[in-house]
This record gives C-alpha cells, structure tokens and sequence, in this order.
C-alpha cells in the first residue's frame, strides 16, 4: 500500500491546512476587528491557493492510479473515491476560469448589499449575468469531466450522487401538496392566537439556555464553542466545532431555535468517524444530509410538545427568575409558537410547511437559468409569477423581499438551494425511523435525555463519514431511499393533530 | 529587479501563513477547548514544516545573490539583509537537530509542569541536561555559521547584532546598583504602610476600565481585541493585534498593569511600518526593543503620579460607582502601591528595582551552562548562591520558587532572559528622551492623552521596524546608544524622591 498510504500523507497535510483555514474563517466572522479584513483576506487566499495546488500537484494522479491497484480495505477504498473525486474536480476547471468566476461573484456580492437594500434590479442585472454565464461556462466543462448535465454537475458538488431527475420527482410530490395544505393550517391558526411573551432576555440568560439545552443534545463542549457572529453558522473542525448565533434581546425565541440547529450541525461533525479525521472519506457527506442533521433537532426533535415539556420550565427559571404557570409560558402557548405558520416573502423567516415552496421556487428557477432557458433579465417576473402560483404573495416591483433576498446566486451558489429541502426530507425520514427503533424516544425528549438518540444518528449517519453514497445511507437507515411521504406525513401530524 | 520582485513575493507567500499560524496560535491560547489541542498541535506542526521549507527553498539562496546585484533603495537593501538572515538561520541547523531539540523540549516542557509542582529537582536533572545538549550542539553550529560564540549565537536571535559582551558592560552597572539601592528603597517603604483596596473588581468592571486605558493609551480597537488567557501575551498580526490578560476578582491592581504591559507591546506591532507588513523588515526589531515598549508604557509612564490622577478617578466611578475621597483610593496610596519594592522568589512578581537582579542571575549561569563551564546538575547550588547574594534570599531545597520556577530553560529559551532589563533599560532610556523632546509629556499623560508620545515612538521606534540595527535606532531616537545610568536615574528618581 505505499502509493495509497503516500496518498493518505499528502491528504492528511491538506486536511491540517484546512483545518487552519477553518479556524481563522470563523476567527474572521466571529472575533476579526474590522481594520483586519484586508490583510486575512490575502492570507486566506493564499492559503486557497495552497491548498488547490496540493490537491492538483502532479504526483497525484500517478498516486491514485497506483493506488487502486493495491490490497484496500473497503474503507481506504471509499476514501480513494473521494480522493478521486476531489482531484478531478480541482483539475477539471481552468485556472482561468475560477479566478474569473471569483472576481464576478466577488463584484456581484459587493454589489448585492448596496442594491438590495436600494431595490435596485437594474443595476444587478448586468453583474448576476456575468455570474451566471461564467458559471455556465464552468457547469459545462464539469459535466463533460463528470459525463452528465451542466446543473447536475453543479448539484453534485453539494449533493453527490443527487440528480435533479431524482429531486424533481421528491419536488413535485411536495409541490402537490404543501400550498393547499399551508392554506388550510393557516386557516385553522387563525383562531388560536399566541400570547406574547415577556421576560428579561439578556444576552448572558440566553446564552445560560443555549447552553443548557446544547448540553441537553449532546454538544460535547470539550471539542467545540457558541460564541456569537451576524449570521449563525457551523465552523471550525470535528474535533473543535465552533457555533455561533444572534441575540435579540426582546425575544428568545430564534435564538434558541438556532441554537439547536446549529447545534445539529455541530454534532454530525463532532460525531464524523474518528479513525478518518483528516481524510476525504472521513467529511461530512453532503450539504442536504448536513441540513438534515440540523434539521432533525431543530424541526423534528425540537418543537415536539415532549421537547418543550423539557424546556419551559427551564426557560421560565431563566427569563423569569422562577417557574410560572403564567398561560404564556405554558407549553401550548409555546407549542403554538413554535408551530405557527404563514406565507412570507422570506425565505430565511420561513417555517417548516411554507420554506420547501421557497425552495422549490428557486431551485426551479436555477436549473432553467443553467439549462439557458429563463435569462437572467426574467428573473423578477418569473419570481413573481411562481409566489404567485405556490405562496399567493406578489413580488411585482419588489425585488429586495423578492428575487435579490438571497446572496446565493451573486455569490455563485447555483445547485445549493435544493439541499435545504432535501436536508428537511432526510430529517423527516430519518426522525420517523428513529422513533420506530429508539427505545422511548420521545419520553427521552421529554427529559431533555437525547443520549438514545444520538447513539442511534452516530451508528447510522455521523459515523458513516462519505462511506456509504446518500442512497445506502437512507436504505441502511430508514429502510428506503429518500421519500416524500415521511416529511408530508410529519406535517400532516404535527398540524393536522392540532386542526 | 526581478530577482529582489520575486523574493518579496515569495517572502510575502510565508508571511500569509505566518498570519494564519499567528491568529491559530491566539486561538489556542485565549478560545480553544482543550480537546482540540491534538488537532491543532498537527496542524500547527504542519504549517511549522511548509514554512521551514518555504524559507530553506531551493531557489531563495540564488534569488539573494541575483537581487543582492540589483538596484534597491536603503527599505529594500535592509529588507535583503533580514532575509538572508532568515535563511541562513534556518538552513545552518540540519533538521535532524530541529527535531531531537524539538522532541527533547517538548518532554522537559511537560514534566516540569509536574516536577516543579513536585518540587522535584532529581527527575527533572536529566530532562533539562538533554535540552542543554541539545541546545549547546546547536549554538555551535549558528556560532560557525555566524562566526560568534555559542552563547552570542543564541542571543542574536533574539536581540540581533547585540553580543554578550555589550550585555555584560551593562549588567554590570546594574550589579554594583541595585542589591544596595534595593535594600535602601525597602527600609524606607517600610515606614510607609499601603492601604487595601476594596471594591466591586468583577470581569466585567476589570474589562471596562481596560478597555478606556487601552484607548487612552492609543490601541487601535478596529486592528485589535482584548480577551482572557492564563498566561497574559500580545498575539496576533500587526493589522490585527491580539492582546490578553488575566482577571483576579479580589485585585484589579496586577490585571490593569499587565493590560497596559501588553498595549505597549500592541502599539509598537500596530505602528510597524504599514509599507513593509509582509516582509521581514517590517517586523518588530527585537525581544528587547519589544519589551521596551511594554515596559515603556507599564512602568515608565503607568505608574507616575501623572498616570494615576489620570486612573484614579476613572477607577473609583467604576469599582465604586462614584468617586471617592477615601484615602486608599488617593493617588499617593495608589502611588505607594504601583512601587513598592519587595525582594521576593519570584522573578514574574518582582518590582522593577528587584527584576533585574532576577534577570541577571539567570543570564549569568545560562552563559556559563552554554559554555560548558556550569553543569546542569550544579544549577540548584550556583542558583542558591547568586539569589543569596544578590538578594538576600535563601533558595536551598526550595527548586519550586528557585531553580524551576520559570519554563524557559525546559522549553528551551537560552538567550531570552537578557532581554527583558535590556528591554527595562532601553524603556528608561526612550523615555527620558522623549520627556526631552516631547512638549508637556507629563502633562498630557496626566489628561490620558498619549497621543504625543506615541507620535514620537511611531516615528523613532514603532515605524523604523528592523530598518535600523538597535544601535542606529538609540542613537537616532535618544543620542547614544544604550547606557544603564538611564535606568538607574529613573530609578533613583522615583524612588528616592520618594525617600
């Protein structure tokens, strides 16, 4: 095995400069004083360009070969997939080309701040074009390396082994469903109004629950950091997983929500196989499965009743200073809270049944704009026609709430979207599946107990790293591969119980 | 000047991973939870070996021939030198040498965090012997390389150009002071008892006061951040400065002065010369002239009677709410308790009438453990006899406070000690100069207004870098080079006036 271990040395010193990369890109977002941006930013590129003249060194490919011609382990095999995987994608794409693309979407995020805010279309719609025509110069040539269509080769950077055959058909099942059924639980939430909640919501209370209830999930401490940043995020490494989150100091409530998504993400990596921390094969799997993990403690797990049995009296202690029976600080007042839904023009506000339409709507969009039949001047219209259609919300003249809300596109995130809602699809599927084979599941919730739980993800999902493609983890998990009807049935429940 | 172009870009390539080792290494110290520590020492470890070979590369010592033969302007021909100095440095030592020191002081490190608790000198002999073997075969070869004695070797790293025979002449001024001064200066004090101080320290209030004395003192917040660490240091990048203290809740005494030792090292990072931040000119000139600036502003201009009219009322708003006529908060017992002198074991406790006796004594037998003619297992006694004379202070069987108090020898810092009173001296020396040339110095420093003397330590010290040897920059900034009667007048001035 000397090819494959000299393979193996070569990626371990990659993995530790990412692992610097990783660190100092959330120092940048989480504790950087401004006046230090410019000088990080040249560090980091540098680093950027280290590490891709590492993974596309010249002695690689002849490794690889040699390789795969020695006595591996199903394991080493799997990671020499990855690395396979990995090489070709770094090689595939010119030079010329992502520096192009890196100077377009770094002019068209820039921009995006100032004309956001201005509801400006006009003038991003010259710098989204160069976005995207030089991202579907990109898309090509990684579809001819990878032998498949220009937005399949975009997804399958987030998602490998995901078609969009294979999304389009777990959409449209959604798509038949979701905007009737949101208009009928909206309908039947009107009469259950929520009573406001007050309470002192300093900054340090709310950091006590979050880390409370952290504990509660299973966060290891010893290998990880909440500190607090503008947009919550997942950082760091597995073996020092750095969170983050926001306070509004007259609400709780999104933080702590955030919290246990985040903290969901933390503990995919903190669980990712240990015998292959700086390897390919040892990396989280995808960008949907990461979402799901998320997803599951914070839409699945954490708006239960049984989870906010478990959390209102410690919130009370908390905020209030001691335990209530004050109506608003009760548990169906707080159920109702965290299960309430409406149509809204964003996104990132969106709850469980209205996001996947926002999604849909996007990842619609994306894939004509790849395959060049929408142009990127009919965005807006086509946005608005389809929030018409899936959410009864009218974007006409409103682009800052409508098509220049989300930084993905100007940042050259094509194929991303769609991973939000498979991530929350995977949650379902795999939240149902536990509950069938974790003793007591929710009777653990219900006393913050998540130890069965989190057993159970680690054998089936965290521990598996990039072994198993995303297929044979949801067969190996749930039974079968990814279904609708899991994430449309948890719906079904959690409102329809109450309708 | 293609050849002197393409070394600066390389040099720029090392100082980007610099930056993110430096930021890391801050990491480490002040955010990371201790199960990262094995991640990160590999990583670490890592960037150590890419930036060894970086500066070792094949084609450096051609490029410094051909761009030593080109036209460069005085910035340019300097920054050559420090290059070359750079890797002459690193390529004398074969890294089979590198890497027995590195391994032997990581042992010696980590057992003397046990033997010195243990007050166990025995186990700890041959640990430290390895080191000093190591260490002596290693000073040998810089000294061929550089063409000085061993020890001269060691310290040049640290203070270059400056030799043991300069370090000598002004240890020696200090010797036939200080044990005599020292004694007179504690008879006196002890007619004059120090009233305690209490008051609400928390953190919080701690930080505060801190953060207005940072300010006062010219810390640029937007290129730097203050935070928490056992061992209190000045990390980070010059754009980007990263400072840390340490908090006792029952005294904001020591934490206040350790943060106005660590601005001082700030400022001279954030004043280095903003042309030159990725080459090896533009860094700090040396260990001393480092501590210089901290010392400068901690004991030169923190604890005159002019600082604390400033700090007083400041302190009493916020440790007491209000201010205060209670004569333990007065500026005389403030003043009385900012110099007092004690002689104690411990060389990081000590006064600056009673540090240097510390430092000296640890120099003098370092020189001679070098030069073979001390014996390491001889350390305990010849450490027993210089504290006796020196002050008065019995070490016999006491290894904990005596012999193995600091980590420098296990960690193998030989030539380090000396620069701290060169730093204490050099800080008397600047700024008896600059009471010279600034206008109303005291004055200002008595309204918290540093902003004179700082303008006069960018232009002769902070943004000169390593443009000039410490001699040019003492003649520059103060007339002569340094003299030790600078030292001992300020000495004598503030603690005889006192008397």
């Amino acid at each position: 095995m000397n090819q494959y271990n000299a393979l193996q040395a070569h990626f371990d010193k990659i993995y530790d400069f990412q692992h610097l990369g990783a660190i100092c890109g959330w120092d940048e977002a989480a504790m950087m004083p401004a006046g230090g941006g410019e000088s990080r930013a040249r560090a980091m590129s540098t680093l950027g360009v280290l590490i891709h003249e590492m993974v596309t060194d010249d002695k690689v490919p002849d490794l690889l070969v040699g390789a795969a011609a020695e006595a591996l382990d199903p394991w080493q095999r799997a990671n020499l997939r990855e690395i396979s995987r990995a090489v070709v994608s770094a090689s595939a794409v010119p030079s010329s080309i992502v520096e192009k693309l890196g100077l377009a979407t770094s002019r068209c995020e820039q921009a995006w701040r100032l004309h956001r805010a201005e509801n400006n279309w006009s003038a991003m719609e010259p710098l989204l074009q160069a976005v995207v025509d030089i991202t579907r110069e990109r898309a090509q040539i990684l579809a001819d390396a990878f032998g498949c269509s220009p937005y399949d080769a975009l997804l399958d950077e987030y998602e490998p082994g995901v078609t969009s055959a294979m999304v389009d058909r777990v959409f449209a099942d959604l798509k038949g469903f979701l905007p009737e059924f949101a208009a009928q639980v909206i309908n039947q939430q009107a009469a259950e109004p929520v009573l406001p909640l007050t309470g002192d919501f300093s900054i340090d209370k709310q950091k006590a629950l979050g880390v409370e209830v952290m504990t509660a999930l299973g966060f290891d401490f010893d290998h990880g950091r909440l500190d607090i940043s503008h947009h919550p995020f997942c950082g760091g490494v597995p073996d020092d997983v750095r969170i983050t989150t926001r306070y509004n100091t007259g609400n709780f409530v999104e933080s702590l929500m955030g919290v246990i998504h985040e903290t969901g993400h933390a503990m995919y990596e903190q669980g990712l196989p240990a015998d292959w921390r700086r390897q390919p094969v040892g990396e989280a799997l995808s960008s949907g499965t990461h979402e799901s993990q998320s997803l599951l403690m914070e839409m699945q797990a954490g708006r239960t009743r049984e989870f906010l049995q478990f959390l209102a009296p410690r919130a009370q202690r908390i905020f209030l200073g001691h335990e209530s029976n004050d109506p608003a600080w009760s548990v169906d007042n707080l159920h109702r809270l965290y299960t309430r839904v409406e149509r809204s023009h964003i996104r990132v506000d969106a709850d469980e049944v209205t996001y996947p339409l926002h999604v849909i709507l996007r990842y619609e969009l994306e894939k004509d704009l790849i395959a060049g039949t929408l142009k990127v001047k009919d965005i807006p219209d086509a946005w608005d026609a389809k929030m018409s259609e899936y959410l009864d919300i009218s974007t006409a003249g409103n682009f800052t709430d409508g098509c220049l809300q989300d930084v993905h596109w100007p940042a050259g995130l094509f194929g991303y979207f769609p991973t939000y809602t498979l991530g929350a699809m995977t949650a379902a599927q795999l939240f149902a599946a536990a509950t069938r084979e974790v003793k007591d599941l929710h009777g653990g919730i219900s006393r913050g107990d998540f130890s069965q739980l989190l057993a159970w993800l680690r054998d089936k999902v965290h521990g598996q790293g990039k072994f198993l493609s995303f297929d044979e983890l949801m067969l190996g998990a749930t039974g079968e591969t990814l279904d609708a009807k899991h994430f449309k049935q948890h719906l079904t429940q959690r409102y329809q119980q109450r309708i």
